[in-house]
């Protein structure tokens, strides 16, 4: 059954960025430390278009995450740009070929056209809303799995409405000690969430979690 | 070799005590959901006398946990009894045969003569901080593990100093969103951690890390 999947990296501390955050530096002090574990496997080379890399548990992790992707929703500050009169201009962090290959919808206050880059990824900005964001993220998907990225207030959104089926934490053991935490803003009680596996691999742990709304 | 092992249950969110907590409420709005997990097993039911109970992987964990520990260090909120006049009247949560059957020494503001219960648990009150109390417990525990249960505050403490040697921690898959926060106010970069292992059991994760003092 298509699942509307939620991934990412946290602190044991519960952040997913450090203290002092910029629009240069989206992750703040230390918030690159968050991703290390990615960047040598096989599975990230290959959708940035390189040979080799590391392959296990991270690499099963990760291939598993986008196996059967159709499309891809972030929040604006994943994809950058800044307030600017140059934002129209903004292209995303990942150059000319970013590593989606697929269609990926922006949610923004700031209306703009989609966006096509090379490698298959299109950028759509959606103006109204998580709900209507989801609705045309499925129907691109065209029955495949929908995956959420960051940032925290998108997926405290989604989470807040219930609309998420499955949530990948890859827990990174380090203290960021301040910055945008994950799991808060959330409200009530939150979501039910049911834990399906825990992964380890060399400097991550991988929970992963189903989560049902409350009801 | 000997260690100095700490073990806490927390929350997905990061807390050790839900919201609106009290002297008679310590584990706060749903804190007791941290601790539901314990409950049920065959070790926790043999330290508290009684028989039968799950075994399997949560049972193994806490097993282990205890299997070669010789002494106890807790923060006086754990211990309880408040700020009244009848606080030297106090015997702790557990009733008159608590369950540790070794000697707890117990951080306060507050001097009090050691408190032997039945069982052989025996309550010492240090006053003077936290390197005095784990030179005590390093001496009673007679060549075994000397272990550190909550609250937050003292562990935020240890941790700061960089003194503990092992961290468990039994990640419940709760939102409480608000109450007391194991990870915070340690400062700094806070300690080295290392990933050593992650346990599934049923509802609970359990994540162990290496803790080394940052030079």
């Amino acid at each position: 059954m298509r699942k509307f999947k939620f991934n990412i990296s946290m602190s044991l501390d519960g952040y997913i960025a450090g203290p002092n955050q910029t629009l240069e530096n989206p992750l703040g002090e230390g918030g690159e430390q968050l991703h290390e574990w990615v960047f040598p496997l096989k599975s990230w080379r290959e959708t940035h278009g390189m040979s080799g890399g590391e392959t296990g548990a991270n690499d099963d992790v990760l291939r598993e995450m986008f196996a059967d992707v159709g499309s891809y929703i972030m929040g604006r500050n994943m994809f950058g740009g800044g307030p600017g009169p140059w934002r129209d201009e903004w292209k995303g962090w990942w150059g000319d070929s970013p590593p989606y290959h697929m269609p990926v919808f922006v949610l923004t206050h700031h209306p703009r056209d989609p966006l096509s880059m090379q490698g298959g990824t299109t950028f759509f900005f959606v103006t109204d809303g998580i709900e209507s964001a989801l609705q045309q993220a499925k129907e691109a998907a065209g029955g495949k799995d929908i995956l959420l990225g960051g940032g925290a207030n998108v997926a405290q959104q989604y989470l807040a409405a219930g609309l998420i089926d499955e949530m990948d934490l890859h827990i990174v053991p380090i203290l960021l000690g301040g910055g945008e935490r994950l799991l808060e803003n959330i409200g009530g009680s939150g979501p039910k969430i049911e834990p399906v596996r825990a992964i380890e691999g060399p400097g991550v742990v991988h929970l992963k979690y189903r989560i049902a709304k409350t009801t």
